[in-house]
C-alpha cells in the first residue's frame, strides 16, 4: 500500500487508529478456546466489529511465535483475512527483524511476499545494509524503532552520540539510506516531548506510536507536537481495546473502546 | 545447559566451532528436493557428518521464516533431532528478538521452552527490559548483539557515546542487568583488534563470532586477541561448511571443511 493510500483511508474514516493484534489465550473469552483457531477466531471477530474504526491492524510476532506452528498458521489467517475482505486496511508485521544484508532480504521477503504485509518493524542497531534489503520492496513501509516507549529506551536510544541522542543519529542516518521514502518510525507515546525534537528530522514521515493507554501515554499531547499535515501518525491500541472484555460480547465492547479513540481522532482532526 | 557443560565439551571435542544452519532451498543438492522435507533433510545430514567437530548448530531464523509454515516445522524437527541424538551439542536460535519487557517473555517461551534451544540472539536497541526476559531462564543463555561483522556495524555501534563506543556502552551496561551472567556476546571476526578492548570489559564471557571465512575474518587472529583462559569463544561457519559441495556427497564435503577447522582449532588449543 502506498503511503497515500493510507492518508486516503485515515481522512475517509477519520481515524488513525491501530489496533495491536496480540492474542493472549490466558486473556481471550473462554468459549474460543473450544474452536479450531481460537487465536484467528478472535482476531476475525475484532476484525470485523472494528474495521470501520481502524485504519491499520499489528499483530506482534512474539505473540504467535509463542504457540508455534498453530501461532504462525492463525498469523497467516488473520493477514489473508485481513487482505481479503478488507483490503484497504494497512498491516503492520511488529516482528523488530533485522540481520545482515542477505539475511534481512530473508526476512524481508517472508513478510512482504509470503505473508503479504504492507509493513514490518525493523530494529536499526546492524545499520544500513540490515535495513535497505527491506526498502527495496516499493509499496511496502519499513518502521525503524527510533525511541520506543520503555523504560530500557533510556539505556541506549537517549545517549548522546555526537552530542545529539542516538535515537536522533538513527532518524537522521535512516533518511540517507537508499529508498528512505519507504520509512517509517516507531515513537512511544510516553514522551509527547520527544515528538517536537523528531519532527525537526523527521517532519513528513508516518510515526507508529505505541503507549497510548496502557504504557501511560496521553493521545491529545501525542497529537499536539506529532501531526502533521498528511497526519503522519498511527496511534496503537492493543490491551485498551481487545482485552476490555472477556465477555461473550468481548468484540463489540473493543468497538465500544475503539470508538472512544476514534471520535478523539475525528475532533482532532476537525480542530487542524 | 550450563556454561561448563558447554566448556567441557570443547575441551572433549578440541573444537570451539559452530556450525551455521542456514538454509536455502536454491543452494542445497537438487536431489534433496524430492523428499518430503529438504530443509530438515540437509540439516540431518549435515548434523550426522559433523556432530563430532562441532560443538554448537545455529540456524538462523530467518532462512526458515522464509519457508512459511513449513520452514518452522523444519526448523522444529531440526532442535528437535539435536537434542534427541546429540543432547551435549549447543544450540543457538540465530533470531536477533527484542521487545518490551511482557513480549520478550514471550519470544523467550517460544525459543527457550517451545523449541527447546539452549540459547537465542537478542538485539540491545530497547535496552535493558527487552532483554532481561530472555536472562531470567536459567541454564539458557541470552547472546547480546555487541559488534556485528557487517558494514553497517560502523552506522551506529562504533560511534561514540558519552566517549566511549556504542557496543563498549551496550558490553558494560549488560553486566549490570539481573542474572547477567547468563550473558554471551555476538562479535564480529572482520574486526580482531576490536578483541583486545571487548575481553577489557567482559573478560569472562562467552563470545559467537560470526565472519570466519566467507564474511573475510581471520581465526588466528580472533583466537589471539578473543580466547580466555575458558576458550570463551564460539566461532561461526555457514557457506564455507555447509555449501563447500552440492553434489550427493555434500555431506562428506561439508565434514572435510569442517575437520578444517577443527584442527586449526585443536592446535591452538594445544598451544595455549
Amino acid at each position: 500500500m502506498t503511503t497515500q493510500e493510507l492518508v486516503s483511508q485515515i481522512k475517509k474514516k477519520k481515524s488513525f487508529l491501530c489496533i495491536g493484534l496480540d492474542v493472549d489465550l490466558e486473556k481471550i473469552p473462554q468459549h474460543l478456546l473450544e474452536k479450531e483457531d481460537p487465536i484467528f477466531e478472535f482476531n476475525k471477530a475484532i476484525i470485523d466489529a472494528t474495521n470501520h474504526l481502524a485504519v491499520a491492524y499489528k499483530p506482534n510476532t512474539a505473540f504467535y511465535e509463542a504457540y508455534g506452528i498453530k501461532g504462525w498458521q492463525a498469523l497467516q489467517k488473520t493477514v489473508d483475512y485481513l487482505n481479503k475482505n478488507y483490503p484497504e486496511i494497512y498491516t503492520i508485521a511488529d516482528a523488530k527483524r533485522g540481520d545482515i544484508g542477505n539475511t534481512s532480504t530473508r526476512y524481508a521477503k517472508a513478510f512482504f511476499e509470503d505473508l503479504n504485509f504492507d509493513s514490518i518493524t525493523v530494529a536499526p542497531y546492524m545499520g544500513k545494509d540490515s535495513v535497505e534489503p527491506f526498502l527495496a520492496f516499493s509499496e511496502k513501509h519499513t518502521i525503524l524503532l527510533a525511541l520506543t516507549s520503555n523504560e530500557g529506551a533510556f539505556d541506549f536510544q537517549t545517549k548522546k552520540v555526537n552530542e545529539q541522542e542516538l535515537y536522533k543519529t538513527v532518524l537522521e542516518t535512516s533518511k540517507t539510506w537508499k529508498n528512505s521514502e519507504n520509512l517509517m518510525y516507531v515513537v512511544g507515546a510516553t514522551k509527547a516531548e520527544f515528538f517536537t525534537e523528531i519532527r525537526k528530522i523527521v517532519p513528513k514521515s508516518f510515526l507508529l506510536v505505541p503507549g497510548v493507554g496502557a504504557q501511560g501515554g496521553n493521545l491529545q499531547e501525542v497529537c499536539k507536537y506529532g501531526l502533521n499535515e498528511n497526519i503522519g501518525l498511527l496511534i496503537n491500541s492493543a490491551r485498551g481495546i481487545i482485552y476490555a472484555s472477556a465477555e461473550e460480547n468481548f468484540a463489540e465492547t473493543a468497538a465500544e473502546k475503539a470508538v472512544e479513540l476514534q471520535q478523539q481522532m475525528e475532533t482532532i482532526i476537525a480542530e487542524m
